[in-house]
């Protein structure tokens, strides 16, 4: 798929259908977030992939917002260490990895959402962290249930001439 | 270009040749900045483009790393409003809207480097920014002075089954 029909065909997919993700396009949902960029280079991440419908199920429950990880068919969880010191920028450089994923899913017609976390000792104890490790997002992939995807002509966003301003504010 | 072929070209670039950008392609990178997800679809961002030579040369003094943004062709400012408050996820989405304009600049050729922003009152002042906005990263864009972007082989970066764990830690 050509860039600017995946970016602007990924939206927020909160249902799915059964069919699997292939193996070498999760593969490379991955990588494009391992690849993304991060202050320092220093790739604050790892990345827990689950797949199975019953631990998918239980880590739904991490979050009121979690609810679309119940019915994926994978779900990612970013996981960071200790608290950020001076310099870190955990949250922007999660926002880019984040992003890197979605659009490379969008490009072979895999939905996605993402979701806060709340509940960190039940993450924990679902995936195993280390107890100084937190788990900061999870990203719920599978094909949509209602359309495939398809450029959005008309996104539910602020006006262009709203939001850019040339030169001065 | 195909989406797999931007997302692996893109690095970062920090000179860049004498080549403008052509309106089309900034308005895509916008549009792509714009339709980033946000949390609760909130938006928080605005986007300040400069491309004035002396403009650039100015911002460029913000911050310690900002110095690309003075060779660059074109930067843009993602500015936010007064400090946020719960629920409020500024970071994380401002890094999804930044790698969605990246990406889009690698799509045709264009190379990005991003920066933060130390001396906000002089950012506030360049920019014309109201006193209780933030500008809180600069993008700089323009065709790269060393190379033209091509799909990297090895990425620096920790190995794949480092970063990637299957079902738990």
């Amino acid at each position: 798929m050509q860039t600017w029909e995946a970016i602007t065909s990924r939206r927020n997919v909160r249902s799915f259908t059964d069919q699997p993700i292939a193996a070498e396009d999760l593969h490379r949902i991955l990588e494009a977030g391992r690849r993304a960029p991060s202050s320092r280079n220093l790739q604050p991440w790892d990345f827990v992939v689950v797949t199975d419908g019953t631990q998918l199920q239980e880590l739904a429950q991490v979050w009121v917002g979690a609810g679309h990880v119940a019915g994926a068919q994978t779900a990612i969880a970013l996981i960071v260490g200790p608290a950020e010191g001076p310099g870190h920028r955990d949250e922007f450089d999660l926002g880019q990895a984040t992003m890197a994923m979605m659009v490379t899913a969008a490009d072979t017609g895999i939905g996605s959402a993402h979701s806060a976390v709340g509940d960190q000792d039940l993450a924990r104890r679902l995936l195993g962290l280390p107890a100084d490790h937190t788990c900061a997002y999870l990203i719920s992939l599978g094909y949509p249930a209602d359309r495939p995807l398809a450029p959005i002509v008309r996104p539910d966003r602020r006006a262009f001439d709203e939001v850019v301003h040339w030169a001065h504010w």
